[in-house]
């Protein structure tokens, strides 16, 4: 286990979980470093899995939805999974007006759900 | 169990893997002769999978990259899969801003996870 801790946003490894705690004011900046530094973080830890929880995130636009992708096209790539969790209805309705699509990113409705599937797939 | 050295990569195989590890220099030539010689090999030895790893290298181009999607083709039009293993991240990233798909390419964190997909999957 280890956290790494950014203004806005929490790392934490727990087993072969990287969570990531994003909080309400995820602006493009964020969403960057996040970028890089997940996937140093992945090699490093041999995590098997990343789980984005954004249910505190209320406002989303296509810039920050192009950098999650790339996180999980880069995640995929190297080995791992990537979940987003807990997305608000007023995010997920954005998404679908914008015409975006979560390429290669699961869904799951809370961090309880994203653990059981990486379970039974195990 | 045999293996096959070039400057540069080695091909070993371990019961019905075949285990090719990718020196930090691989370049184009180097790609293009993996190609040939790995599908000859899963021929004649019956291998249910390759895997490549990749943990040493640093830096991929798109030549490369579409030589990796050959072979990952070529191995699985033969009946058996392939496996990419220990990307690192800074690889992954220039994948991602290439704007690049593995298909039909697996990824795994390490050789340990690649074996352990594929007695899952057996």
């Amino acid at each position: 286990m280890g956290a790494d801790r950014f203004d806005g946003l929490a790392i934490v490894g727990i087993r072969d979980l990287l969570l990531v705690t994003v909080s309400s004011d995820f602006h493009d900046q964020l969403a960057v470093r996040l970028k890089a530094s997940l996937s140093d973080r992945v090699r490093t830890s041999g995590s098997r899995a990343v789980v984005l929880d954004i249910s505190a995130v209320e406002v989303i636009d296509s810039y920050i939805t192009r950098v999650l992708n790339d996180i999980g096209s880069c995640v995929r790539f190297m080995g791992a999974g990537c979940f987003v969790v807990g997305m608000r209805p007023a995010v997920a309705m954005t998404l679908v007006e914008m015409g975006i699509h979560l390429e290669g990113i699961r869904t799951a409705l809370s961090l309880d759900e994203a653990v059981t599937a990486l379970e039974a797939a195990r």
